[in-house]
């Protein structure tokens, strides 16, 4: 299939839903993905499978604050110029683009990079929602090297990183990309065919678009909310859905600390006298009820949508009083062991306890 | 000729003094070049004229904090790792090493690159002396592009940069630097033969080398101060050259700004009630007199110096109570150029004066 331009709407609503608060608003990605394909071409969505095991693939995608990108990254030049990059240094041409993550703003920065260079976009990521630094990929985890890794901004400038490990490439790039003005591209983890095909999600770009469909189609009927987690039931990798917690706002903790949006934020019952508490560091790390008992943890996923539209609400967008759902995910199985858990599973995040997956916590599993 | 161990200790004094107060402690680097030869050869120094002209030329520096240095740089492999990658990126073999400072360790850096490659050293720099950031070079002023350019730290991490200035490459190096543990080494603005002859400061090495011989020699007999002042004004590019003043220092104020040393030193006449201010960035940029009368401002270079052994004295050494000399020197013509002083003339550290050559301000013209 192509990707069109009426489904750049449900893939950002699908986006921020798997973002789990972080990722960046798809809002701004969509706009730009929709020019990209209006002056270039409706890009195709490859399905892992018909990767050839061969095949050059390189990941596209923004990093630094989202919230800048709206400013600085209209022409894509600094996109194409990554890419170019990155050929030129392999001295392979790129046969596709795959995203890093499909949650928020870079599930469509590869939509509007495969638009403007003609190649096929595979329907995949590396962490199967968002996460917040480069080395947080299944990618990594499966020994894919994440350098050769090319920057650029808006102004062409570009740096060429090579390292030893993941995270001394995400140190090295962060800073980079403050100095360059707090958002960049970078084209990294350059892979074949078959490693995509042994360390990728897959179908995570369709997915989004499923289940952003669900969303609005719902609206029209009767239970968005329903219908996202009939969606989700649906899906292959992602098991187990349900809401964990319906309730308001009642306080809010949120600051910037190292870059991140650290915070937590506590939720009362509508009705009765249940309440929760969600973590956060750009994306959602953990839901407890009242008593302390966490009901799901990272990296899992907990999203919170509005209790009536299930419009996905990011963390920077939550308020005080605003009527919420929380719903749980849980993770695809390749995010879930030890090595993945290793470099994002709760104490990654500096939290004191040891990953337990939402379906034994809150007995979805019987 | 060859740079032999027993020359090394001479460059490092004669680097010192042109340093005028800072590009790091020579000591260091002539202990990590004194290794390089031991291990290899010693390299050949190179004149400018016997260059060809399509011979490919690199810089390779340290760019940081030279105090770092000692700690982290013994083994040489980032220095050979940043001149292979910046081949491999232009696809051009180096056929020598050229300095970008003749001032302080990063006469000695380059030292050891030749004494490691086995590539003849050019007896020549970019400054003439020590400036702070990566564009205040006559390459960058006679048009050659700073980038690529590659990092490189200990732990053989690498980053090729491409900018469209010169400046934007000091800012996005700088924070790298700092991120990579605050030094770094670097080989940039690749040049061919005839490029060197167009921009370079020439004989710069050769004149470290005779003015620390000078000062050492000098030692054994009467007066360093007057043999350094001899040997300055047998030299081609140093027209003039004085004691400006000769005191001790009774104020001083330093402080770190921005990763730069920056601050003023009182100094008060040993005999009368004469007296005499400097203000230092990292190098020593306006030397006045007690009337508030500048004396010697940068690109002259302002050399502090044991009023006795005639010990170049750097910025971080300076202290309450100490007899010095300072002694002015007129820049090479090639630095006081109208494109130059818009890089390194007084405005360029934030002084609100325009140049004024010191042999006017100090009646040495006459």
């Amino acid at each position: 299939m192509k990707i069109e331009i009426e489904d750049l709407p449900y893939i950002a609503t699908g986006a921020a839903f798997l973002g789990t608060g972080g990722g960046g608003d798809p809002y701004i990605g969509r706009l730009l993905a929709r020019a990209a394909i209006e002056s270039h071409a409706a890009p195709e969505l490859l399905p892992v499978e018909e990767l050839a095991d061969d095949a050059n693939v390189y990941t596209i995608a923004m990093l630094g604050a989202p919230t800048v990108l709206v400013e600085k990254a209209a022409c894509g030049d600094d996109i194409d110029l990554a890419l170019a990059k990155l050929e030129a240094y392999t001295g392979r041409r790129a046969d596709a683009i795959i995203p890093i993550e499909v949650g928020g703003v870079n599930s469509l920065v590869p939509v509007m990079a495969a638009a403007r260079s003609g190649l096929p976009l595979v329907d995949a990521d590396g962490m199967g929602r968002a996460f917040p630094e480069i080395q947080m990929v299944t990618y990594n985890i499966h020994g894919v090297s994440c350098t050769p890794l090319v920057v650029t901004d808006e102004h062409l400038n570009s740096l060429l990183v090579e390292t030893g490990n993941a995270k001394r490439a995400e140190d090295l790039v962060r800073v980079c990309a403050v100095e360059m003005g707090c958002s960049v591209m970078i084209s990294s983890y350059p892979m074949t065919g078959r490693q995509v095909k042994d360390a990728a999600v897959r179908g995570t770009l369709s997915l989004a678009l499923e289940l952003g469909r669900a969303i609005h189609e719902g609206r029209r009927k009767d239970d968005p909310v329903a219908a996202l987690l009939a969606a989700l039931e649906s899906s292959m990798h992602y098991a187990h859905a349900r809401v964990l917690f319906e309730g308001k706002i009642t306080n809010l903790e949120r600051e910037n600390r190292g870059g991140f949006a650290v915070g937590l934020c506590d939720l009362a019952a509508l009705q009765g006298t249940g309440g929760a508490q969600l973590v956060f560091q750009n994306e959602h790390l953990m839901l407890s009820n009242s008593a302390g008992q966490p009901l799901a943890m990272v990296p899992d996923l907990i999203c919170v949508v509005d209790g009536e539209t299930a419009e996905p609400v990011p963390v920077e967008a939550m308020k005080y009083g605003q009527r919420v759902k929380v719903i749980g995910v849980s993770a695809p199985p390749i995010l879930r062991s030890e090595q993945a858990l290793a470099v994002w599973g709760p104490r990654a995040f500096g939290l004191q306890r040891d990953f337990e997956p939402l379906e034994e916590l809150t007995g979805l599993a019987e």
